[in-house]
């Protein structure tokens, strides 16, 4: 009696462990909402789970800027870094894999396998670069669509879940395939860029475009403006952050060594860490997609000609959770609760939830109870 | 009875009209807090209205990172651009020429004719660039006091006043020279950096210090980082406005001609203001005084190592009014208001005001009547 049953592996949390990447290719040609269009498309993509027999049980995860496909475990077991997303998805977790069939796929414009700017145009042999199509969130919405139905004949999405971008992909999955998906789970997202985060991403892609090694999008493979992605990658992370975590996380602090004597070497700890953040985004990040990606953010725009965001999401039949954080201000609070108040507005079922977590902008990334609270009531 | 008096000239709100800078130069060796010292110092500068026989009448303004000694009149009557502040400096403006002398300098370390990094080092016949000693707002402080001192023999100051890095110099003032002044009047400012506020100026030298026109500061006259230096003041001039007040001004208005062919061009107003932004900025400031600026402003710290920002302002004797703006996410309103607890709990007199207002970090520098009346009443 004062002994609790022994839970069975279902019950325990748990990881999710090795896993593989895939190739999902197809060779038909692809066309983009600009109206260009490209021969084939390939999309790589990880899954977590067993797939249902009634093909029932499917959770996409949609990544953010910088993110990719692989989103939980580890792809060597000597690997210290695991999936993006780990924390939340895996054996008894929010996103439970002993439950729901997971995929995680990089977008459409992507550098993490899928097809972008920087793979090779049939057409010329030559990498696309700037020859790549106008790319939207659209387009990475209709290409997941393809991966899911080509590749394991998936007609109905039980959720499809993300952040930032990926929250963007999730709203846009609910208007562009009503039909198929049942549950939209965007978070830290917004319906529209405003002019700040066009902004800012406006000078991220100065950088990169005046930097001498752009070379107009041509530079060799394994070089490119290093140094623009860089300034890029260390500005937009700080739009990740809080004025408030920053100031927890490192404060005034300084380096511990030398550098003072270096006129304007890193002298505090959060320049010495943007440092490496903008050193080792350039070693994983090709400067191009980085272009293309945030210009599919400036683009998106679900209020549309009308100024009514009602009128798009009037489409939508998933039931919605919108989760904002407290201290994120590239896509504050207001922002995510007014896709609420619009899909209410719509006669939509919808709601809101708030978060408060100092960490802006990645709050939705961290190990945080009450927002796997959230997502797995919402899955339930 | 029913015909009001005629007013006088000194009655009505009026322009200070037509003003000269000058050069005050001083061949006394000047130290710097750092230690280092150079031979002699040169800061221009401009004054508005006379100079009172008791020499009681002095209200000494300090300009922000990118301002200088012109913050009223016109230099010439065909001018269109008036000095910085010419909507609160003037006869029958809330700083009121008709009573006061209004002195303002361009900072110790600037580039707009005092000595700075872009002078020539009498040692070596060259310019300083790196070899300017590392520059501290105490050192900006100090070298208005020797001209305020050396060249119109003043000994009492009315009242400090600045926004941004001159509300830091107005904060200095009452530490450095407490039986100096009487009156401080620092807005939008803070008494430290914090962390967030030095990642972005510390991005803006990396975008500065990784051009490779830089040349580890030596570039040539006339010549220089102008990307990097553009990049940088493109990301700052994100930060002294607002997610409101750049919604208001730009949304997501897209600009009139052909730049959507462009792939990466300017498509949206806000990126055509801010390549503007930046580009002109690179005519008129100089990269390594960026440098200095900024690093004088993030080491800036009146904490100290206690902590205990009251111990730093035990100092002052002067009465202080600080005002915050709500808007203001640079040197947010809780960096300001803690200025004025910190007094009071130092047994100072001094009162903290905070005005709503949307335009940002920028808004002290607008047409604003509560701001006026503020001003006005302070300086009675």
């Amino acid at each position: 009696m004062d002994h609790p049953e022994p839970q069975t592996f279902e019950d325990q949390p748990g990881e999710v462990g090795l896993v593989e990447w895939k190739d999902f290719v197809s060779n038909e040609p692809f066309s983009f909402a600009s109206g260009e269009s490209i021969p084939g498309i390939t999309l790589r993509y990880e899954t977590y789970g067993q797939l249902s027999a009634a093909k029932d049980n499917v959770i996409l995860i949609c990544h953010a800027l910088s993110g990719d496909y692989h989103c939980a475990g580890v792809h060597d077991l000597r690997d210290r870094k695991t999936g993006w997303w780990h924390n939340i998805i895996g054996p008894g977790k929010p996103i439970d894999t002993t439950r729901f069939f997971v995929v995680c796929s990089n977008v459409l414009g992507g550098c993490q396998g899928s097809t972008g700017p920087t793979s090779i145009n049939p057409q010329t042999g030559l990498r696309f670069d700037l020859d790549f199509p106008l790319l939207s969130i659209e387009d990475m919405v209709a290409a997941q669509e393809l991966l899911l139905r080509k590749e394991f004949g998936i007609e109905q999405i039980y959720a499809v879940v993300g952040g930032s971008m990926g929250g963007m992909q999730a709203l846009q999955w609910g208007i562009q395939f009503p039909d198929k998906v049942e549950r939209l789970l965007p978070m830290a997202t917004t319906a529209r860029q405003n002019a700040q985060a066009i902004a800012f991403n406006e000078v991220g892609r100065l950088a990169i475009m005046q930097d001498p090694e752009w070379h107009d999008g041509t530079y060799p493979e394994a070089e490119g403006p290093a140094v623009g992605l860089a300034i890029a990658r260390m500005m937009a992370h700080i739009t990740y952050l809080s004025n408030q975590g920053m100031e927890d996380k490192f404060g005034r602090e300084r380096v511990a060594t030398g550098a003072a004597r270096e006129r304007f070497g890193a002298e505090f700890q959060v320049e010495s860490y943007l440092r490496y953040q903008g050193q080792t985004f350039t070693s994983r990040f090709d400067a191009n997609t980085y272009l293309y990606l945030t210009k599919a953010l400036d683009r998106f725009d679900l209020y549309g000609a009308s100024g009514k965001l009602e009128e798009s999401l009037a489409a939508v039949s998933a039931r919605t959770l919108v989760i904002g954080f407290t201290s994120d201000w590239l896509f504050p609070p207001e922002q995510n609760r007014s896709i609420v108040h619009a899909l209410l507005r719509a006669g939509k079922e919808a709601s809101y939830a708030e978060l408060e977590m100092t960490l802006g902008h990645d709050s939705f990334l961290i190990d945080a109870p009450e927002l796997y609270t959230l997502v797995k009531d919402f899955l339930k």
